[in-house]
């Protein structure tokens, strides 16, 4: 079963937080995971901006190549760790120059696998590597694994997560302390929660491709980067918070993917999810990740999302599949066979909604919105109206039953057009899974 | 990396709810599983005690045996799934026979593991075969692909899960109902939810096969079912459940392996967990196992432990990993490699408790109970005393801080002997994860 005292070279590309957790695993664990892998892990290469840069690992044992991609051309390189990051550019030349040679390749890079996944999953099974990429999404939880082989006997119908710590750490101080998104954004990138551009994270970006490997994975398909609905936490207001934890919800940006009759549904957007869920309660950096499946039912994976020790732990994990030989294909199934996913039509998506204006507080306002619903089809599941705005007029709040996505939109559109709407009125998705 | 179409025979010893599961997502997902491992799993035979029994599965392309034993020796059958329970007798019996064979074996049998896993284990590795028992622990979750297999670049500190749907069941319907311990698990035994004979579940002993099984995968020693503290919820009351309410804390019967500079501590116990713990709000058959490492952290595992769909989609991912050909070995690492474990010596364990005493309402009762603790140098958390006692006297509640488990009986002991105080004493373990 194991193959004696095997070796195989790794070569680290990127020295960040992760690339020097990567190493210290490695080194502090080199017994240990020879003992689980039969195969010891031999760090031979490491390449980065720069060089001098101090980093509190020892790097004068391996060869540094200032060029990254010179790596995979390298005799004693038997494995490739990507850490560089971005869709393009190095990380994808790496991978292509990895695989191609047959070698191993190992990445953290969500946004590469989410944009190349498919063509570096058909090099590598062309060429005999091993494309692994479990720190790609939701950190320490090894989430990949458990959707391409623990739950392997399922057919998945839905997953939905939260996905990036970041917008979560965001969403959780917004809500204990009240505060606006623009005040805990500042105070999330003082501390180092938020990166100095936090675009990425906070416009959904981020959780977009990595609910699109997740849906690969589930679904059979290729990653679909460009039938998925984006919508981030800018405009998450702490008015609204408060109006979810009253109506008893938390608001999550989650990563939503199903499989339906009509195709696959991909969608990131803050939601309202019911406070008994079994996300409601991940609060701060942590991920969680529910799976819908035909046999098992529904499972429930929480765990930190990222950070040095939990994203090296899932690449070191992937280091050790590809020691151990590992024969699953990166997407679950070979990429000869993935689909090309059919993706479901604007025009049949449906949800439950959560609605807030600002109105004048005058009589006929109730009548007038309640007239707008009725005419798009869209029925009501509660109804608030209270509490004098700070800014002026009154907060009028609704929920709705199950309607079109279209038909909401367009209610919308209506209700800005009555002459007492204040402001462009709040909508959030109500989760109900 | 796939091996074109490959052909596995399959033979299935027990026909109970699993193995019809196991039957019915081989034939549904048929395609599906091949494309997912390259190989057609195909049942060859089975075997049950009862042939003539009717199950909603055809079974009239498949061999039967009467004698589950004889499939091992068959030329078809590449893999044998035993779902015949019991540590011994036939169960083990075709283990082994599977095993010398150099043939794979596939169990949910958590007393057969827990009991000759190390030995199981030797057998497989000798002779070429490939051990699996997924569906042994927390059924639909996969927990010990998990370990082995997710979280192995770590070093496992400990880990603690509720493990037993049947008395999660019971506990939820005992907190929600407020009803004792007989009349709910009567009732469960109505239902389904209970065995007619319970006391595997009720008394600790399947949790604990269950953790001896994890204990053995996180720390890389044999199963070592001789050293584990094991207390069943035969003699929980719904005052105590009351009372944890109050305190913050809901009572679940755990299976804890911690791995201490002192040897490994296994125990299984109804403990009292804060409400805000991760696992407070697992209620029902649901399971979870929340898992401590060093790189990653605390990451929590959650899904249903039981029932055909679930545990029969743990075989099926067992019966994949055999299809891919995994080089992971049963315990995370070679059955020659797993230590003997050290067991944490019974004079080390500390622990937090809460204790409930009934005692006459007379002066002097605080003062010669906290006399009592100073004694033993168990120091007091919080204090209640509160409420007449339905059968006389008044109950006095408190919690200790930190404290030798040896302390805290030599405690018990003394209060019970005090003149005033009316009944056996309560204690519980508090866990502080």
């Amino acid at each position: 079963m194991h193959k004696g005292n095997k070796k195989i070279g790794v070569a680290i590309a990127g020295l960040g937080t992760v690339g020097v957790g990567v190493i210290k695993i490695l080194e502090e664990h080199k017994a240990l995971l020879a003992d689980r892998s039969g195969v010891t892990l031999e760090i031979v290469a490491v390449s980065a901006r720069e060089r001098a840069k101090k980093r509190g690992v020892n790097l004068t044992n391996y060869s540094w190549c200032d060029n990254a991609v010179d790596m995979a051309s390298l005799d004693t390189v038997g494995v490739v760790v990507e850490l560089i990051g971005g869709s393009d550019g190095p990380a994808y030349a790496l991978a292509k120059e990895t695989l191609k040679r047959g070698k191993h390749f190992i990445t953290a890079n969500k946004a590469l696998i989410a944009t190349h996944g498919t063509e570096l999953a058909l090099l590598a099974e062309e060429n005999g590597g091993i494309l692994r990429f479990e720190a790609a999404v939701a950190g320490g939880i090894p989430i990949i694994k458990v959707l391409s082989e623990g739950l392997v006997a399922n057919r998945v119908s839905g997953l939905y997560g939260i996905l990036n710590g970041t917008c979560n750490y965001i969403l959780t101080r917004m809500e204990r302390e009240g505060l606006n998104f623009d005040v805990i954004l500042k105070d999330a990138q003082e501390i180092g929660y938020a990166e100095a551009d936090p675009t990425f994270d906070i416009d959904g970006i981020d959780t977009a491709h990595k609910t699109v490997i997740l849906a690969a994975i589930a679904f059979g398909c290729k990653p679909d980067l460009d039938n998925i609905s984006i919508d981030g936490i800018r405009n998450i207001s702490s008015i609204d918070i408060e109006y979810a934890r009253e109506l008893g919800y938390r608001i999550k940006l989650l990563g939503v993917a199903r499989q339906t009759e009509n195709g696959i549904e991909q969608r990131v957007h803050p939601c309202m999810v019911a406070i008994n869920s079994p996300i409601a309660d991940i609060h701060e950096a942590i991920n969680a990740v529910v799976v819908e499946c035909d046999y098992v039912g529904q499972t429930v994976y929480e765990g930190p999302g990222a950070g040095e020790g939990p994203t090296a732990s899932a690449v070191v994990a992937d280091l050790l599949d590809v020691a151990r030989g590992s024969a699953t294909p990166a997407f679950g199934v070979l990429a000869t066979k993935l689909k090309t996913p059919v993706p479901m039509p604007y025009s049949e998506q449906k949800g439950r909604f959560y609605i807030r204006l600002r109105v004048e507080d005058q009589p006929g306002v109730i009548a007038d919105i309640t007239a707008v619903l009725r005419d798009e089809d869209v029925s009501i599941d509660s109804f608030l109206q209270r509490g004098e705005a700070s800014a002026g007029g009154v907060y009028v709040v609704f929920t709705t039953h199950r309607a079109l996505e279209s038909a909401m939109k367009k209610t919308i559109v209506k209700l800005q057009e009555l002459p007492f709407v204040l402001e462009i009125p709040a909508m959030l998705s109500i989760e109900h899974l």
